[in-house]
């Protein structure tokens, strides 16, 4: 079933070079090899997209939304394939893969039902006027264009969600640009499964066969390649700081320097005041322990940092919540790099001047098992070393324990960027330190008040983002429609006649794409 | 009237390390000196302008259009002395800053009215859904922020337009965005003046003084001082190609990089076709010569490449061209760093192997009077040498001559990325090569038929921005109201109650600013 190759443009490619996965609950290797991809194979498939890309064969809408629709047929047909390699490969449940392989899904839809709607294009023009002084007005039209060929790397933790036909491929597409994807070395037979079935989704489509490659590479030189490829307009990655900003300097440093949008984690520090203790301690600890924990703390959004005020009911919350974070083994991290990176995270900022390593968990006998941690530190310390404010991806928590809420304003104004910042506390208490909100909203993609970070909606509402080194850049989102903005720019056509316009550029076509003419919309739905 | 002073955070502040703007027409000093800031001056600038960001006391829509207002009436006032000392430090015509000063107000304007009307903060809202399954939906609600102080670079060459109170400096503001200016060191006393003209503006807008600074610099180490100092979120640039990569390149090397919004000009090409030469190749070159003598040449969609194909009419075209570059004196250009960077541009490019020096115009006497120049190539030439490409800031065109239109179409592909590309061509022609449109279109930020790229319209289908190294970011423009999308970023607030909602995201607050609730929008204008 898996014959351990890339796919590009449409051919499955094999090689000598190879690397394996493995089960990070047995530690066994897994069969068959995967090939590193060559420079050779890497020109290949992006003189492939390149050339999909000036043949404006994406373009059109109608081919767009085909594509996406297709590619979510053939997943869901897949599925039982994926399941049971997946499950060898990341140690996650089978009904993780089964809730994954539903969002993945849905969200190819809806970037399939939002491209169809010709939102996110939406031209504008204004007639000329040639009679207007001192100088005529010349015919205007401007509308976005696809960025052009797309490199995306997938992340480990969400392997179909943020992975081959994850969200960074998903809006690529949606925006109308050909997509090459670096497979995540730690399951790239889920890679494999999932590029097939974008291949044959390609084909089905009616769509040149540069369109979409998959490409494997345990080596950082396969990314490197890719990156700093002159064919590359943009790259989508998900995962660790220093996987992302490694790629973004790569790119800062080509002869035409292009956009990264590196959406890398954060401490997603969450802030509990002192009413909010007082009355339901005992259930926001529960709450932030599950946040804690869920899915082994490797979620992007996983609270990592908790900022309390010391009073006399901080010390049963701290209790309650060593408690509830240690009730049971953490469970089976994705592999072994990331189990040993959490390790060693967890170690270093135990050793840091001031901080009390105030309990871990008990841990299973897996290889990659985890054992949950907590770690507490008083407010001035935190202040004052940055090292704390470092994610450790995995199961663990920092309490940094303030003398007041003076302190905890302090606290607020060194955080660096943030995906998501969280309060919980009363809305008189909160509505009397304003100041809170203000000095978080700068810091952060998202606030959330008596909630938890983890669990991010595929909505128009969310951002999925925020401030360096969050992500590389605060204005874009990899969550949600707006996605596909990243990868799109504008062109504005000056003096054309209707014969020479493109489609979605000619007010006369009936392309059925909303357009604004001299100020009036014109087929936008009024929802 | 001129007192060679920075303003900072409301006060006027001078200094002793004085530099002084020269007379380009007569090469005489100017007198007052104005002083270099110190890195105190741009700590105290900045502190000021960090103080009123996180105050947020620019957020609300009705502060920002207050205070575009009041500057344009202040502008307005100042114009008699504005001019009269712009004449002297720049050599442009009176009718000229006249002229620039109804853009620049009316940009001011605009951006006031774009402001009220809440468009571009728009905010996206969804209701809480308890009861959904599997998990329930937090309300979620999504705005624009602006995104902290921005450093603005002025141009030379638009002293108004792109100037303190230019295109960069007015979207910030609309964007909510503190600012500080570093004043171009070739015009400092109109600098001066504008930075006054602003910081009596806040004042009378009743808004805190670090809303806005104007400091001086001759040196680099000022620009260099701005661009890396902590408190400042982006950066406004318009001019050379070396000053804004230089810019990006320190950005890019912060601890936490910010994006900087550089306008480079660029050759702007401009293909004639052989049937729009054999039907009106005289009027073409009469219009792409007064095209290239626009501003001395000095204005950054210039057209500095022209592309035709060598055939029985090409030779007449070229006759023409030369006869109406050279029928007179080009004029006086800014200063004399623009004249001598003109002067060795056009010799480096002319001593090229295969470039021919086809001819000069006449020129006058001033100290900064520049001749117009005509070079020409062989397109095999263009094509295997990149230095052709260069752009020549000032009053020359090169001529690329082509076999025919195969090599027309290479020409075309070999291209960097392009402020504007221009096609003079017979609709039949033209719609017979549609690869050309494909292959500008990815090069450029507008494609003009039959027309001139100089005369850059400020309206909402304009799009003044381009691939790299056009700008440093193809997505925006630094010219309509769009360009202030550059100085904001999504924010999403989950969860919270009415009463601790920022007034924008509230529906209920009366606010005026029109929102999208539910997929429906309510408040926003049906056109």
């Amino acid at each position: 079933m898996l014959n351990g190759v890339h796919w590009i443009a449409g051919e499955s490619v094999s090689g000598d070079r190879l690397f394996h996965a493995n089960n990070p609950v047995t530690g066994e290797r897994l069969e068959p090899g995967f090939p590193e991809a060559t420079t050779g194979q890497i020109d290949s498939a992006v003189a492939a997209a390149v050339a999909v890309h000036e043949s404006r064969v994406l373009f059109p809408a109608e081919a767009r939304g085909r594509l996406l629709k297709a590619i979510a047929r053939n997943l869901e047909e897949a599925l039982p394939q994926i399941l049971e390699r997946g499950v060898l490969e990341t140690g996650l449940p089978a009904g993780r893969f089964e809730a994954e392989m539903g969002r993945t899904c849905s969200q190819l839809l809806q970037f399939a039902e939002t491209v169809s709607t010709g939102l996110f294009r939406e031209p504008v023009m204004q007639s000329a006027d040639l009679q207007r002084e001192p100088l005529p007005r010349p015919d205007l039209r401007r509308r976005m264009i696809p960025l052009g060929p797309v490199a995306v790397f997938g992340a480990s933790n969400f392997p179909l969600a943020f992975g081959v036909a994850g969200g960074d491929t998903a809006s690529a597409f949606a925006a109308g640009c050909p997509v090459i994807v670096k497979g995540h070395p730690a399951h790239p037979g889920v890679c494999e499964l999932v590029g097939e079935a974008i291949t044959s989704a390609v084909e089905e489509a009616g769509l040149p066969s540069g369109t979409f490659s998959l490409i494997h590479g345990e080596s950082f030189d396969v990314g490197v390649g890719l990156t700093s490829h002159a064919g590359i307009s943009a790259v989508g990655f998900t995962g660790s700081q220093a996987g992302g900003l490694s790629l973004w300097r790569i790119a800062a440093q080509r002869e035409v320097p292009i956009p990264v949008f590196a959406e890398m984690g954060s401490a997603n520090p969450v802030f509990v005041l002192p009413e909010a203790i007082n009355e339901s301690g005992e259930e926001i600890a529960a709450g932030l322990a599950a946040s804690v924990l869920l899915g082994v703390g490797q979620f992007c959004t996983c609270p990592g940092i908790l900022i309390l005020v010391r009073d006399e009911n901080s010390e049963a919350f701290k209790a309650s919540l060593s408690r509830e974070l240690f009730q049971g083994p953490a469970g089976t991290m994705l592999h072994q790099g990331i189990h040993a990176g959490y390790q060693k995270g967890l170690q270093e900022v135990a050793e840091r001047n001031g901080v009390e390593l105030v309990g871990k968990g008990p841990t299973s006998s897996g290889s990659c098992d985890a054992e949950a941690g907590l770690l507490a530190a008083d407010a001035r310390r935190f202040i004052d070393d940055p090292v704390l404010q470092a994610e450790i991806f995995g199961p663990s928590t920092l309490l940094v324990e303030c003398d007041d809420l003076e302190q905890l304003l302090q606290v607020a104004s060194v955080l660096e960027g943030q995906l998501t910042a969280t309060i919980h506390a009363t809305e008189n208490e909160l509505a009397d330190h304003p100041q809170l909100l203000a000095r978080l909203e700068d810091r952060v993609g998202r606030l959330i008040f008596n909630g938890f970070p983890t669990g991010v909606e595929v909505g128009e509402s969310m951002h999925h983002g925020g401030p360096w080194p969050a992500t590389t850049d605060s204005r874009w989102t990899s969550v949600g429609m707006s996605a596909l903005e990243r990868f799109q720019r504008p062109v504005c056509w000056q003096g054309f006649p209707e014969s020479l316009l493109p489609e979605d550029l000619s007010a006369d076509s009936g392309s059925g794409i909303p357009f604004r003419l001299d100020g009036k919309w014109h087929g936008r739905p009024s929802i």
